[in-house]
């Protein structure tokens, strides 16, 4: 049988600040990935958003970011290995908090954005990730870059690992995602992204730039909450899935 | 048998700031509330101190503050109880993370600063934080100023509490603290800080300013962390309590 | 000959959100205040948002707020007067930083949310902001609302002062607004919010809730920047004002 | 004539936290470096910080940093040359208003941290800082490392700038510092470092960890406020700079 998650950011909001249709994206995708107050987020909208995810059926898991507001956690900044660990523990901790007080569960972590990137291809703060989800609680699923050092790291430490695949960027023949700033890095045409979906669940292969068959592992999709078109194409996607006979679910829900 | 615990604050450094004298005050007292954010402390702060505390076998409290690091938590701000709620939930949980990956176990919550002061007289506030308390784990102990809308709040919604008194404090006729700004709220005799705990302790009264006994519960004393004199002040009390016949201990072990 | 300037908040935005339709409004202004990073603004929106203030003529102020951006500002705190002082002269400072590099000139200074609203109550901190201004550059002028202890305060300094009335909010027989929280706080109808403005331009009164005619000076009407029909109330307001002879233009330019 | 200036980083308190000696370095510098609130300082320090600096006569400069409170700005943050010149302006702009506000004069900016070592190497960053400082003031002085872009970059843009050196530093034959996790990189011996400095002044020469002689500007040292040994250090050299009949002055007096 053939499975796939789909997963989310969500919970971005900050105070007066709203961002995001995270009501109607919860009808659609499978796990949701709930910022955590660091580059986005608060108390209250995390309170907000466990409740909704909860009510809905859909996974919850931290999103935890790094220390940047206004840059909403999208610029590498140099920390050391124990400094994403800490924040890591700080923040889905914090999440922890709202899944308890709320009688919920909580499913994954993954790292948000430059975190994200930084631990996909840095093999000490992805260590240092993977352990401190490892140590808050070794149930959690750690999600990751398919191919990433964050992936590896969670194997390392005995982990469960999701391996995060991208439905609208283009891939290169070692498996890496097509940097943003290339021309074709991202592909426009529903359908193409649609089918390099469904090829790497059924067949564990997508076509690189270079034209050659990569091996890749298709855990979880990333579904985008904003923009225009985000919630027809996820809406879409998911229908395109289940009709080539893919079941969609959270992660933790397959084993 | 007679009991007291000694509670501190800790874990207020922040970053390149370093404040208190915590490795040395873990040494004598029995409980530490341990900075989550908000006024004070960071992450790699509070790991290390959660560490501390763990190694020196002190029982450890989430210390919640307002969202004001220039102000330290000290400066009122009029919060909603939902956000008073929330922003307990948030911080609990950030420590429950550290603690959790260490193997701990977190004792209690005491607020801090102005949260603390204005939850004391405010039942809405109050209230809110005892239901925060409860919802993350109803096995947390709840401190609050002895009397207080906190202690009621947390009695009423089925919380264990620890009523807090004051070595360096004046009482008034009604119970509560002489206001900072009064000439006579500070008691700078140390025998007579100790005598006015241990009354409080085993007979269950305090002279008030006004000269006339007052009815008080003393679960756990407040000692300082930081100034000159407060290690050598918090030596000095514990022994005396010793002395006294009565059991220095963390309210969670007295049960 | 009748004069008012309309003034709205501006440059709400910070980091990744977006606030405010900030580009059409300032066509209907004439003046406006620019957030200064501490409710509101990061350092980019103040740039962009001095910048197109400059383009399209429109005067400019300094807009400071409380230090809360999770809360907007909006929630009081109990600051003294020194850090009232403080933040003013920060955030005067900041605005005042891309205002010269753009070789601008800067008007006024309304502070924002809480802080304005607790100046126009405490004579304190009303005092301590018009020091702030007055120090930083007497020939700011300070903007309050009409009969607030902030105009006192301005004018006892000697600085300029605009009076600050609202279309959308009736008065009390005592000058002071209708509280927000009375069912009676707002006015629904246009044509009602037009005429209570033109009235107190033209006649310097105000028909108050209790029936009884108050005086009121009016140099500046605040206008809404957000919600739905803000814009569009803006330009209905602004004819209206110009087609009851009443010159709408910038406090500084009508000296 | 030779002349050295002595800067320091000052007024990086923050809140309740005391860092450095301000008062008593401020009896031996020329010139001083004061944090704008973004990697440390906050707006009541900076009035006081302003103030004793202009009660000592000590000519002030603003000290930008990144906007990373708990890393104290010495975390390299991947931030694009626009990000650059936006905060850079935001908090010269903030030191300003309290240098107005008490009626002094800022003599020159000095990039704090990983913002002044990434200027260093970075021509785009480097030249947007100059740009920032050269539109908010023209007269404005730009400290930078003794052959750094940054320092290129100010004069490129019409900046008059001030080469800054080390005493405790090694160089390398190109000129460079020695970096700091080298075993080598820092000068233990107070007479080295001493004569390290007042070679350079004299000379315009440091004997590099090669061997060899490279050329370097000393227009201004920098003198570190807080350690153990900080202020003796600053008052041994400054003497010593004396008696080698090098004039200790603020470079914007020695025109």
């Amino acid at each position: 049988m053939y499975r796939l998650d789909m997963n989310c950011d969500l919970g971005e909001s900050f105070g007066a600040y709203k961002l995001g249709n995270d009501e109607q994206i919860l009808d659609v995708v499978t796990s949701c990935n709930i910022a955590c107050g660091f580059h986005a987020g608060d108390a209250a909208t995390m309170r907000k958003t466990v409740a909704m995810a909860l009510e809905k059926g859909v996974a919850i898991g931290a999103h935890p970011g790094l220390q940047d507001l206004v840059g909403f956690g999208r610029r590498n900044m140099d920390i050391s290995p124990q400094e994403a660990h800490d924040i890591v523990v700080y923040q889905i901790g914090a999440l922890y908090g709202f899944v308890r007080a709320q009688g919920g569960k909580m499913q994954h972590v993954k790292a948000h954005g430059a975190l994200y990137n930084m631990a996909a291809v840095n093999a000490g703060l992805a260590e240092a990730i993977a352990e401190a989800v490892y140590k808050v609680d070794p149930e959690l699923i750690l999600f990751g870059l398919s191919g990433s050092e964050l992936i590896r790291a969670g194997q390392k430490i005995g982990l469960r690992t999701a391996s995060e695949v991208f439905a609208d960027r283009t891939y290169q023949e070692n498996g890496t995602l097509t940097p943003r700033r290339r021309p074709d890095a991202m592909i426009e045409d529903t359908d193409k992204a649609v089918a390099q979906v469904i090829r790497m669940v059924k067949e564990g292969k997508v076509r690189s730039q270079q034209g050659v068959d990569v091996a890749i592992q298709a855990d979880t999709v990333c579904i985008h909450g904003d923009g225009p078109h985000a919630l027809e194409f996820a809406r879409h996607i998911r229908q395109a899935l289940t009709d080539a006979g893919i079941t969609v679910q959270a992660v933790g829900r397959s084993a």
